[in-house]
């Protein structure tokens, strides 16, 4: 028995996920469940496998961890086959239904389609009205289901034309990758906002698309290439071939993926991830030295960042917040009482350390400023006589269009308060963030400048390299 | 977390079904669960509730009885709104997906709407196929949603344009009920097949439509007319309107409805059930009568023929078959040991009533002759001397194709065998069937001739009033 | 995950329940399971079967009917070995834990045994009081654990002489059924107030025991005997023995068994429970005559009664109400709208057979009156212009404390009404109930005189057999 | 519906878990969830709480993590009162049933009584024969039963004067919590092996028991001591009162709490427990020093040595490998192929630090050794050029048999290998394991000799400061 309210809301589909597809390896589905654990920081609301064992399709979709989802080898068994896609799902607000969790099959006439992304789509509420006002039925508010029914209802005979004649009509920064009765595709849209890659297992040379790296090192799989900037790659039984249907393309991968979003044992784009975050704590550590004991990083994302500070300047690296892992989706903060005891669930101080110190704390960033208020106010707690914040990105003060979960530019903290505002706002005795020149410098460029037009950085400068469709209106060409 | 296995499997949809509606009514859902708990008789399956509150839509569906989806007033109060629709799905082989479960609810251009069924389509499949030509993506395996795509691909400017759009293209059996945001319309095929009435509560002048009087009597609603044949009844904050949109109707109405499937004390088309259950006990024993004991139903839709027979013969009615109402749709025999027992886990034999006595036997059907075969061994077995057995039906020798569940051609029995085989295989010392002329004098007419053109007997007959386009493949006009 | 209430809270425990056991066939979990099917009327709040394979027990237990809890072979797989006892529980007011379904199992120092059993002990929370003070921690509130605690602490060497130890301490009506590692043990209490049959298979020899031959029935087991009042039948590898250890024993069998609680076609003490009720029928038609048009039962108990009654009298019997069979155990009436529509979840009138006529409501007993109100309502509200009620039961004016669930005196309506205050509360245009002496002409006898002391009728008459300890404290003897 | 085999199977209770008790705090439960959920790495499996509003007692368990069974606000408004006792259990192997899972509560003469304990009686089975001898029966198989029944049997008047007698009938390291109608008890055993603290609520003067400090960090409630070895504190409405009923008393702490299992952030005995790991570190380096470049720990117990390590060395610390900590209880691997891919899932190499490096991995223990060569390989595979191990405890040699889990000792590696067989089989260049005196050092301690008689340290000496009851047979005084 299952309660599904009905609902015509879309809200704002912040997608970014992980995807994952493997064509050509017996246990094609345990393949893939381990492939979304190993992305599971991607998304953790929901998982979905869809397989095919060259005669059938199936699927399993769950709401919950990867573990929960696809834990039990008896769900594994009901997903036969040498090929599937898989999706890991973000937790966004709102109510989660089942019927938005990825990857979505459908019957067309051609045959059996799954589709999975990860990404946003800047066109898809224009779009959805129009295939809505042609009678196309939407079953989930997901920007997948766009363009599943463009793939309905183009008029190309086959699957790979009816695809690129979707990816055509979409605007947005995405990664797909679909499973036909025959093969397996996956792409990039033009700039490649999002990334995909392209690996191989060594024994039975089964291919494997992944958003990171790290989900080829956990099956042992080796990194081939990134799927580039608007490539189409296409697999199947006559191996792996590279369409690109884009008239333009271009580069403008998200610098925020190295920033917070990618596992830090990931390789984006030739460039470990683990060491950029180290850098750019160099990086902030030469431009904004400050006398202190000990650097102390917010778990777990500014670990590195944090890592990386203390080697530059000698200060010790200590671990004066301990972050709890057991904290799940579900603790409900019972009663007034209780929120005003102002309960950390996820991060405790770790007082040995902390008193009467001078603290350095590192922080991938600050978005709406409360959860930084929360974590100095801790910290100054436990006996913390000067706390300094360093923040390994640069000030955000516009949202992400392009699938990064930002609140609205009225809610970022950097939009509408000066460095001095912010300082006092988070009651810290000194605030920096990583410059443009120090971000790029770390990523190994000269500055910014040499950076350009190699990554998105809307967030932090208000450049959409992408039309905003939905929310501007579509321009008169 | 759920699991669905994808299907393009699309089995013959035997829908017999209930369907409720009501307009007007504070705590609408509750009345529709009411409604349903009295069709139960017709699914037993699943169910489902669409309610409206003049702003939004509300959906709650579940797999089970109605009191096992609806029971809970939590339940209900996710249910808001003075309007409701709702559905009891019957239970077919194979298994049961929720997204089969109706009302089916679909976003269109116009506005929301949920549409629920009862019966069969005989151009189904056919249309599915040109609709996903045009690139319609189905969700669900119900006719109900051939429907929803053919109203979503209308180019009628209003619903109900559309939905007369849609029941034009239509060929079947069907009654049908829809709720849109300002209204709720309830139809019946131009033939009538499928029963649905019109009825009124008392006390706030709500509107209601049921596949039975039954579900009037429950809330307290009186019965106002049946929905004609090929009529259209809307109902709005304008009040009714009828609408006759075919050009042909006429009254084909499923005589086995009186036989079988209607409950004992509902009125159909102005006849009560009970009364012409009874009437065709007395034509039974007038036509076949046999010097006897007892006269036993097979409970429970046995009982008022057999006491029709029992009275017209004069010979005793007697409970001499015990049912056990407990039967839950789970029980599976576990061991080959216990199937060879012979296990009836629905009825038994009360042997107090048997033993040594010559018993006649009344059922209302016979389809397999497996049934019957093991409760003439089990009846023996509790002593009797000599078993007749005599049905309230006439020989089942072709599948319906109209909503009622039976088998095909090759599985019945009285389509393979003569009266003498069957009386034989079922292990009886007679067997008679009701005659077609004593059926229609219980309904009241003076023979079948009488009768003709009135009713659908197709399955006694294998004269089809509605073409099979589907089974034949569409003619050329 | 699992909310249970910590509750000290004692109820007035009512265990009509049924008891089922099978020792020497293979497969006996699956056997026990259809006997609690058959006993399913018996109790439909719980259900649970012990088994042993001659190493070790085995458990399931669940709350539900049969069908829910034993229905997947699955389950039934769980519970291997060639004995197995069961239980059905009747659904009492209050909250239902699984720790108190049946049967209880627990170690002790000889081994491991399992027990249940059907009814109420008189003395069960003056015992509990003082194990408790022994230092005996009782994990349920069932009376069978007041037996497990004696059979715990007693000081005899063997299974057999604990077990006796016990049941000569406690006061009450019941039959028990136990299983241990070696053996299969029934008895019923001095008086046999409770019913417990033993049964045998035919194939394999198996010894059964059941509250009611029906149970027999469902497996193709044959009739042995009753278990006779104070006896104990143990069954082994040895064979059968007999043990009758109270110096006392009678024989006072609840007459209520055969007025509504046993099976129609079940077989009391060689009484055939059909027939019984349609004998009182009689006497009631012949003591209690009215003039009328149509004899109607009140579905399901009163049925053999009023096709006595209509024989006897000559008045034609119909079927004027129809009992829905759908309903659950959680229907919850939603609203007060809802509630004062005095809907009838369970019953509803056939207006054809009803309108205009004079009807005789027959009904098994009249408790505190609400539900004959309710009914005789919805029969005058379907058009009856008169209506006359016959009840097969006397006057029920004291409660049971014997295992019949039965109201404290003050809210039993003939405890405090007189016979035309009631008629008129009822709103009947005559009531009559069963004589005493028409009752036990019905059994068999010449009149009450004559079965005196073979039966209890406390219920109607006050005189308890079995001295109630907890209500009136111990006497000294 | 549940599933319960009957088990008389006692396996080795390793009961490490969590305790916590509050008293005299609105929202008590509500407390004692978070104070489970600082407290959830000592036991993932289940979760209880038992609360008390001067009136009645209420329970919840479950199992699962904190949050999975506390994490609804509904279920903590089931948990009414001013005081609450909550215990998390340890994942032992074997099926977990409910009726394990602590806090026991259970109706005494006197009263209700809860009780939770962490840590294992070592006469727990002795004791457990001689009341089931008695006559108690037992519902689960935790030692906590053991206290249950000893309390339930005592001549004793009060529940205090019982309690004080069940204690001193067990053996065992152990720190119990006790909630009774009046008052809330805190005890540790006479050696003190387990922790337990006592703290106090700012606010509102409530009194806290917990395993850790940690737990009270989380409610901002304040350490007021340690309980002493041996100490009974008893909290009532008359205040705070010390009891110490033992003849003998000492202090014999779990040293490996501070190596391994205590939260980093936690206070033992004075000690910080992050600085005692980081010191151990430091003593490895001193004594273990090796040429290398990076230092790398096994996260996360190994994170603090491993900085100690890298400080004292001036080797870079780096993190190598990355734990996904989404790792659930229920990822079962499905196949042989995905089994031979020697997937790791909870930890995966960093290449980017180990590639061509000389690495020296810090780690907490070797048990088996299994993991610790899954991991070397891992990071080997890395391209790792040189792997050295430096372990933060002594080799392990002997089993615990006072509440943590190890292996028997023919399984534990350091028991049958010595240290050069061990250093290939991990697979390593070199091993280095703390030293007595290098270990206790770090807890401020001149050598082994000057902690001698202040910490258990059984598992490395073998010296085992409580007798071994059950395994050795109880001694002749």
């Amino acid at each position: 028995m299952t309660v599904s309210q009905v609902s015509s809301d879309i809200g704002r589909p912040y997608e970014e996920c992980g995807v994952f597809g493997v064509w050509g390896a017996p246990d094609a589905a345990a393949l893939a469940a381990l492939g979304l654990h190993a992305l599971q920081h991607r998304g953790q609301e929901a998982a979905g496998i869809v397989s095919h064992d060259r005669e059938r399709f199936y699927q399993h979709k769950g709401l919950g961890l990867v573990g929960e989802v696809f834990g039990d080898q008896r769900t594994i068994a009901t997903l036969p086959g040498d090929a599937a896609i898989a999706h890991n799902r973000y937790a966004t607000t709102g109510a989660t239904l089942l019927r938005n969790v990825q990857p979505l099959y459908a019957d067309f006439e051609f045959g059996g389609l799954a589709v999975a992304h990860n990404g946003n789509l800047t066109n898809a509420a224009t779009l959805r009205q129009a295939l809505v006002r042609r009678g196309c039925l939407f079953q989930s508010t997901t920007d997948t289901e766009v363009f599943v029914h463009l793939i309905a209802i183009s008029l190309y005979a086959n699957v790979l034309d009816r695809l690129i004649d979707a990816v055509k009509q979409v605007k947005g920064a995405y990664s797909l990758i679909a499973l036909t009765e025959d093969g397996m595709v996956g792409l990039r849209d033009p700039l490649g906002v999002r990334p995909l890659i392209l690996g191989r297992m060594p024994g039975n040379g089964a291919w494997v698309f992944a958003s990171e790296t790290c989900a080829l090192d956990i099956i042992g799989a080796e990194f081939v290439r990134d799927v580039e900037p608007g490539e189409i790659v296409v697999i199947n039984a006559g191996g792996l071939r590279s369409i690109k249907p884009f008239a333009e393309s271009g580069s403008r991968f998200c610098v925020f993926e190295y920033i917070y979003f990618a596992r830090p044992d990931s390789v984006l784009e030739g460039h470990p991830v683990y060491q950029a975050r180290k850098q750019i704590g160099i990086e902030l550590a030469r431009a904004s030295a400050v006398d202190a004991d000990v650097v102390v990083p917010v778990p777990d994302s500014g670990v590195p960042s944090a890592m990386g500070y203390a080697a530059e300047s000698g200060i010790p690296f200590e671990l004066g917040i301990i972050r709890n892992h057991y904290v799940g989706r579900t603790f409900i903060e019972p009663t007034d009482q209780i929120r005003n005891l102002g309960v950390r669930m996820k991060h405790s101080a770790n007082r040995a350390v902390l008193e009467g110190q001078r603290v350095i704390l590192v922080d991938d960033s600050i978005v709406r400023g409360t959860t930084s208020r929360k974590i100095v106010d801790m910290v100054r707690a436990a006996g913390a006589r000067e706390v300094h914040m360093r923040i390994s990105s640069p000030p955000t003060i516009h949202p992400c269009f392009y699938g990064i979960d930002t609140p609205e530019e009225s809610k970022l903290l950097a939009a509408t308060h000066s460095m001095e505002q912010m300082r006092e706002l988070i009651g810290v005795d000194s605030l920096a963030f990583i410059s443009f020149d120090g971000l790029y410098r770390a990523l190994g460029y000269e500055n910014r400048g040499a950076a350009q037009g190699h990554y998105c950085d809307a967030c932090f400068t208000g450049d959409y390299p992408i039309s905003l469709v939905d929310r501007d209106g579509a321009l008169v060409a």
